[in-house]
């Protein structure tokens, strides 16, 4: 007791660092020795009865048996993606990621989003084929055990879709989950052969410019890729968390492209033919290019650009009363690391800056965290990243200022718009309901 | 053509670095530039038609569904845990890793390793409880929501059974996969609640200098930890890979101490009771205490040392003739990071480095490449890995010289050593066939 430094340096470190409760990020990061200050800082847990520990049923018996490939517990069967299409009506399918209901940056296969034209084409992995051509010097097909022996590179790496967070394009805050609002962004660790390698065997003509790269799922869906980042870090990804991919994302093989839109990382990659300029394929010209409020299309963007949000607490997860939270969100960039990221819960007054999980991996999920004393009252949270080249996630009002806003509120799943990466602003009230606001 | 800088580089680059073919981890790197080399260095792949692709008939119609919780490809039904009770006998019962049939380094979480005396019981998550007591200053009860409020942290970090890897005390190598030799190893992102968090919410008597942490399984698995351990890096882990731990690991959350054996991370964790010893539980005392050839008993050693094998190519995974292939495996340390793996061909008369899988993060699985051209003759491959500590790997005849060595062969399941780390061989003849030797 008395004057003990470790517990006036944690004192000092509890108090606000920024307006409505939010504290410094190493608040509450301790080594052995401030244990010896006996601080108690949470008050959460309630006191232990002296009496030993009744057993539950579970502690009574033999448990389940152990399988070859483990399920989850019964208990977790509504932690799952959302689907826009479950029954398979000949139309797209989506399944969004549940992220308000996940911790950490590594995503489930099982749990990854998902973005199909015609669902997943069954393949026979000793059937595939891709062939590499067009301006090559040798035309080459490559067969999975082929493709086995090549030098193989893994990556930690986020893949979003580029009309993730189209909700955001509403006039008015659509009332929805973090997974209905921002769910198809995932992460994986991918392994397989970086395109260059290939080729190097296949040659390249100098008048290659671009690639088209195409599905062998029903639609073929087709999208082009400069050749710039065909060379730099795309990869023929044969892994997925160390597991062949999961059907929906390409089984057995898809083009990786860190950073860049879903959709031009082909699944079931069956072809990749080098040109000379872009292929202007119907997915590209249609499908995701965007008219801008100057008329202009944006079309060839490629990149995700810099973006966070705050999972815990978020919409559906209302709070427990007044005290100590843990602020968690993910943040990520298509164009490199995270930098920064600063934590707001007073609606963008005041900004305290949140402490990033190690690894921070380029274009990689990256964890944000700090510690909140929320007293009750109303609050807005907002997070807002930077990234190591500079770029800074703009406000939503300065995001639609540029790239247009849709004129009246439809179902988030109707909504064309692309590439939001504004900032999002959760309400919180005096009941303790957390809402999707504009601030 | 000519003599392109690049290409007398790469040239150089692939004549070998150590006996047997063993070429230098750089040799196929490559970035773009290297490419204008037009430099054909594996040859693998045949050369495509100029007809069109003719589709298959997966690209036919539309594909499967998308679920709510992605499954894998029938494809991929034999990729799974190799079970040694898969009736659920009133015994132990133990799963392993397929690691042979993977790649990268982390293991899907229906693929991580178990060992259970009892299977997983079916733990109702908002009934259970975790309770500190004993040498505290509060003892507290905490529950699911309660944790959820406390800071957390993640970390990707290899779990290993202490008797993982037990044929290699047979005194003749055995036949099996990577699976059966080594396959009780897997590696996750790990989210918790760090141990000396919830310590301080107790505080912690100075008497006190163990903790003996408690299962809810039906044997109630007790094994004794230093306070020390407790408040370094140990953590109370309730994600595994982004979502809640799978049943058999713990479901909702276990003991986590980076590094340390297996039986140690205390799955189901219900109480830890602070101590002024060790409890000298059954399981420490008989089960996971192994006598050693001096007489004494090997008890409390805790740490999983460091250690490498190669899992492509491994048994089962026969070369498909001379060649270019990556020698690919992983290395891993309960001391901290891996600092090299050196690998040889030539049964460790000659050395090559093997490059690292960026990030190389403490206390996870490294995996380690290495590019070889085999002649196809007869070679013996193996790896040997060094850490941060200065920590390496021990031949095979080192470490059964000091830890013992079983008096005739077998069955692997019924092995009681523990903590093999030695390095592991594999013999590959002119059929191609590779084999588990001792050299």
């Amino acid at each position: 007791m008395g004057h003990n430094p470790k517990s006036l340096e944690k004192s000092r470190l509890q108090q606000p660092v920024a307006g409505n409760g939010l504290l410094d990020r190493r608040a509450f990061l301790s080594g052995g020795a401030a244990m010896a200050a006996g601080f108690t800082a949470y008050a959460l847990a309630r006191p232990a009865r002296a009496e030993p520990l009744k057993d539950d049923p579970w502690s009574l018996g033999p448990g389940n048996l152990t399988g070859p490939y483990e399920q989850r517990s019964r208990f977790e069967d509504k932690v799952v993606r959302t689907l826009s299409n479950p029954k398979g009506e000949p139309r797209g399918q989506n399944a969004r990621t549940p992220l308000h209901l996940m911790q950490g940056t590594i995503t489930p296969a099982g749990l990854h989003f998902v973005v199909s034209q015609a669902g997943s084409p069954d393949i026979d992995p000793n059937q595939h084929r891709l062939v590499i051509h067009g301006l090559v010097k040798r035309p080459l097909v490559f067969t999975l055990d082929t493709l086995a022996r090549y030098p193989m590179v893994s990556r930690i790496s986020f893949l979003e879709c580029g009309g993730n967070s189209a909700p955001f394009f509403s006039p008015q805050p659509i009332q929805a989950t973090v997974q209905a609002l921002h769910g198809m962004v995932s992460c994986s660790e991918w392994t397989g052969v970086v395109l260059s390698t290939l080729l190097e065997e296949t040659g390249v003509d100098p008048k290659a410019k671009w690639l088209i790269a195409e599905g062998a799922d029903a639609p073929n869906l087709t999208r082009s890729v400069p050749l710039s980042k065909a060379l730099d870090d795309a990869m023929v990804a044969l892994y997925q968390n160390g597991e062949r991919l999961m059907p929906a994302n390409g089984y057995p093989m898809r083009l990786f492209l860190p950073g860049w839109e879903g959709n031009m990382n082909i699944k079931w990659l069956r072809r990749i033919k080098l040109t000379d300029g872009p292929g202007m394929t119907f997915p590209e010209s249609k499908t995701y290019a965007q008219i801008l409020p100057s008329g202009k299309a944006y079309q060839f963007y490629f990149i995700q650009e810099v973006k966070s949000f705050i999972t815990q607490p978020s919409p559906g997860l209302a709070m427990q009363g007044r005290g100590l939270y843990e602020i968690s969100g993910i943040a990520y960039s298509g164009e490199g690391r995270i930098a920064r990221v600063m934590v707001s819960a007073d609606g963008g007054n005041t900004w305290a800056q949140a402490a990033l999980q190690e690894p921070v991996l380029p274009k990689a999920l990256t964890r944000f965290r700090l510690p909140w004393r929320w007293d009750g009252g109303p609050a807005t949270l907002q997070s807002r990243a930077s990234d190591e080249k500079g770029n800074m996630q703009p406000t939503r009002a300065e995001f639609v200022a540029a790239r247009g806003e849709l004129k009246a509120t439809v179902s988030p799943m109707a909504f064309p718009n692309q590439h939001f990466n504004g900032i999002t602003s959760w309400g919180i009230d005096a009941s303790g309901e957390v809402k999707h606001v504009y601030a």
